[in-house]
């Protein structure tokens, strides 16, 4: 079945439960036109459906190909690609002088979840230009963003982000890529980088990588690093397109998910070394990769929704249509759809509830952030700053863990025929599983969650979050709707426990920091399903004043219940096992053993 | 890294947490010698890492093949069949008098989670040839089993299992595979069977399919349908091979996993139908798929258990070996491995503590089911009937949703290697995925455990089980052991959940099918961890007073908390999912919409 991208759900929480709307009426969000939003995601959702989801399956197939000349993309990739960038969808939120549509990124996050459902290898190359464009944009010198930024923005030219090397993955400091600094101020880089993505493929002309490396006499570690730029092709003055550049694949990974990505083995070095310039100052490449990692951390969060939504379509469309037995209570005179099935209906409303919920999240995120840039109050600007950097890890963790879990549903929905590769629910859990470890690991997100972002001002985003979330419970249980069933006395008990867990971490932090680190996983959880329920709740109250929404309004209520009872229920455990169990994990060496 | 079985784990689950000693010594196995079980476990532990284990990842990648001939199996899968039967493996729990050792399901309960650790696509094969033994045994007549039963004990003829068509999955009834008895007393069968698991290869000379069919004029669904025994080739009165039967593998299915062990389409009748036998009764054929369904369900558990061990041991190895960082409070000199890390050893503690739980849910339920065979005293076979049939859906539901679960953990420690394929971590992820489908869906078996299970006679059983974990957390409670951390209110906690939440289904049942229904699958969880808890503090008491243990007896207290604080807290809120949100389940049609 075809992917439809749910543009109700999607402005509901958009303009709700993310708060675009009260951003922007605020006017926190610059000149930004609120009419144009819906116009745009149904846009993007129309060519999402016509050109990138009937490639998804036929890519995965195909896969890719190491040949002579580089690395050959599946049928069709290259022309959707051109398609694509002439419409204008790599330029939704670059800067307007650099040709730029200059969009708020929770409009942009929007349309990257769009492609991430209908096929998340296609996304995969925009998410790491992106990455590209925004180091380039926030560090390069004016010399090299009048040659390469504009053509990044409008994909002419993808970008490619390269950090890892075999020894060096979470920890990019140890990093051994050599760079020497040439008499006329460039650099020639030498060594091997792995797991590159698009590291060469042929739907572009030119390539721009981003290379991290280190320079002689650097600093150990991570404060001796340095960002470079280097073209796949040389570019001349005039912006014709030079000699080849000496950085190639050596090698493509075969992968368990995301076939028609390909991931190559970069080697650099074997003719002369890459020419490359420096981004940013030498020894800068730290500050440099995390303004490449921030927007991509939220970026894969939205890859995580995407592919969700989509195994929840095609989960929903099976239950709809296939027949089997007599569920209790039927009145039917033939077999019923198994969607009649109570089991079946819980299936499918914790994979809708949990797609919803990280939805909600991921553009919460980047609503902060785009408030962060555009908001002329200072104030406003270092709250909603704050607020970003504490939900960005929840963004990518929390939403990418769900997409595993809805994958997996997923394919159970379809029973036996989801384990065959035909049917394509299969295809999710393969390509869902890169999402928890790529652009950090969801264990390296919840210790930043903890000892970054919670520890920020001693806490005072969170504290600034749970207050907004218990005017969200305060509204639920007065609006004495018995729709939310149980609801406002389950997201109240998840604040409190996320209030009472951060207070615990707070004083752990200081005393004994490997408790705190031992509960760091279970405490994203807990605050994740806190902060999901209390969204959900807050778009099912919106969804009936909001004139605009389609069909039964009520449906929000049940979704929010459902959540509320079966996944925020799940606050007092999660505040315990943070609690309770550091013992148990820092005390397991004598249990870890082969 | 190699397999390797883990005896001490084995030994303490089996003896203690699944009261295999006690049983025994209490006489309630017959004349079974204690004596044998380490032995055979290292013997099999020992074939599984010399013979089995290394054909594991080369069977991944090759697959198999249709040709003219049939179905080929990879290379050196048809030698290993052979060794295998010959060490007489594949009749561990056979009945004597057809040539098996007659040994305890229990222990081959053992034999088969090794075999599915360290290869579960070649454990396929003897699965379903268990299956149609039980089948066979209880059920078919003296002809038939004098001419089939012992081929099949031995695996020199390995069994199928025919029950699915494209419009009967769960709905076997539904089935249309025609049989017409014939004036010689036999019967030819015409039709068409998906998703068999080896219904043809190369591995034997011979294959004894067992089918299920439709008679003209049998009464409409699963009151209708024949079991029925058909040889791939006919057997000559002397006992040699004769024709090949009119029955073929038409097609194999492209999986998600298992990529070893063949998934067949079987077409019979292109040439006047397949000869075949019927077994037990005409229309009799229900009870006796239940009888060949109900040990694969335990089988398919141990299957889970296997494949999570596995994952598991993987895991450990890479994060004991993959050096980043520096780990808080680390004394190191150079980098840490990183099982330092607290994050990646709450992983591994999860990964352990949920196998070693299914383990023994398994365990026990082969125990019992042992027993029901076993003992003297119609009582205790009652009882101990009563207690496997309980134990069954959770044996099933829950140790497969906990492979998949520590699977996908099992990739995560690995980080970005885990997702490439030769790593081998992400093989376990894929083919962990039909355990939660196959031998009845984890829903089907929620389904099973409350509709019938937890009815059997007022919930009897229920409170049997549930007198004898509170015995546990009694013992847990006044060892006053400070390793047991906040174990015992963990546990005392699960207990009265599952009494409540048993009692508020029981008067659902009656009262509001649907109601109940819509709880199913967070019961069988609420039990399952319950259950599980309580029996990882039972071992981790057991084993302070077992000398025969290895090293550190204390570490299994460690593992008993870990869980009973991160997986059995869980028990209040799935206590409340079942009771609170029936109505958002059944109340979701206005959601469920595309």
């Amino acid at each position: 079945m075809t992917y439809r991208a749910p543009v109700d759900d999607i402005l509901l929480s958009l303009n709700h439960g993310a708060g675009l709307l009260a951003a922007a009426k605020a006017g926190h969000l610059g000149d930004y036109d609120l009419d144009m939003t819906a116009a745009v995601i149904e846009e993007a959702g129309k060519f999402a459906t016509d050109i990138l989801d009937p490639l998804n399956q036929p890519g995965d197939r195909a896969g890719v190909k190491l040949t002579d000349k580089g690395v050959a993309t599946a049928p069709g990739w290259k022309d959707a690609y051109k398609q694509w960038t002439e419409a204008g969808w790599n330029a939704v939120s670059g800067p307007e002088e650099y040709g730029g549509q200059g969009l708020p990124l929770a409009i942009h996050s929007v349309t990257n979840e769009i492609w991430s459902a209908s096929n998340i290898a296609f996304d995969l190359c925009p998410l790491l230009t992106q990455s590209a464009i925004d180091a380039l944009h926030a560090h390069g010198s004016e010399e090299l963003k009048a040659i390469y930024l504009a053509k990044l923005i409008s994909g002419e030219w993808p970008g490619t982000m390269q950090l890892t090397e075999p020894q060096a993955g979470t920890d990019v400091g140890a990093l051994r890529t050599r760079a020497e600094k040439q008499a006329d101020g460039s650099y020639r880089l030498f060594g091997t980088k792995i797991f590159i993505t698009y590291g060469d493929h042929d739907m572009s002309d030119n390539i721009v990588h981003f290379i991290l490396a280190r320079l002689p006499g650097s600093p150990a570690g991570s404060k001796g690093i340095t960002l470079f730029l280097a073209p796949k092709f040389m570019v001349n003055a005039d912006g014709s397109l030079g000699a080849r550049n000496d950085i190639h694949a050596s090698g493509i990974e075969h992968k368990l998910g995301i076939h028609a990505s390909p991931t190559c083995t970069m080697t650099m070095g074997d003719k002369g070394g890459a020419i490359a310039y420096v981004v940013g100052k030498e020894n800068g490449g730290m500050a440099a990769m995390f303004t490449m990692m921030n927007q991509a951390r939220l970026g894969v969060g939205l890859q995580g929704v995407g592919v969700a939504d989509r195994a929840y379509q095609r989960a929903l469309a099976y239950a709809q249509d296939r027949k089997q037995g007599k569920a209790v209570g039927s009145t039917n005179t033939g077999s019923d759809p198994i969607i009649a099935y109570p089991d079946v209906k819980r299936n499918l409303m914790l994979m809708r509830g949990m797609t919803a919920a990280a939805r909600t999240i991921c553009y919460a995120t980047a609503v902060a952030i785009d408030m962060s840039h555009r908001a002329t109050d200072e104030k406003v600007r270092a709250r909603a700053a704050a607020r970003g950097a504490l939900l960005t890890p929840m963004a990518k963790a929390f939403s990418t863990d769900i997409s595993n879990e809805v994958a997996a549903i997923g394919v159970q929905v379809h029973g036996g025929m989801g384990f065959m590769e035909e049917t394509g629910a299969a295809q999710y859990v393969r390509d869902a599983r890169i999402l928890t470890i790529y652009e950090g690991t969801n264990g390296v997100q919840a210790n930043d969650l903890l000892m970054r972002k919670l520890q920020m001002s001693g806490g005072e985003a969170v504290w600034d979050l749970l207050e907004e979330l218990s005017v969200i419970v305060r509204e639920v249980e007065s609006s004495n709707d018995p729709a939310f069933g149980t609801t406002g006395a389950k997201l109240r008990d998840a604040v409190a426990s996320v209030e009472r867990t951060s207070k615990w971490l707070l004083e752990k932090i200081a005393s004994a920091p490997r408790d705190a680190l031992a509960g760091a996983t279970p405490y994203l959880r807990l605050f994740s399903v806190t902060l999901g329920g209390c969204s959900l709740a807050k778009e099912a109250l919106a969804a009936r004043n909001d004139e605009s929404m389609q069909g039964d309004t009520g449906r929000y209520a049940t979704l929010a219940r459902f959540f509320a009872e079966n996944v925020t229920v799940q606050s007092g455990a999660l505040e315990r096992s943070v609690i309770d169990s550091a013992d148990a994990v820092n005390g397991a060496d004598a249990v870890l053993v082969a």
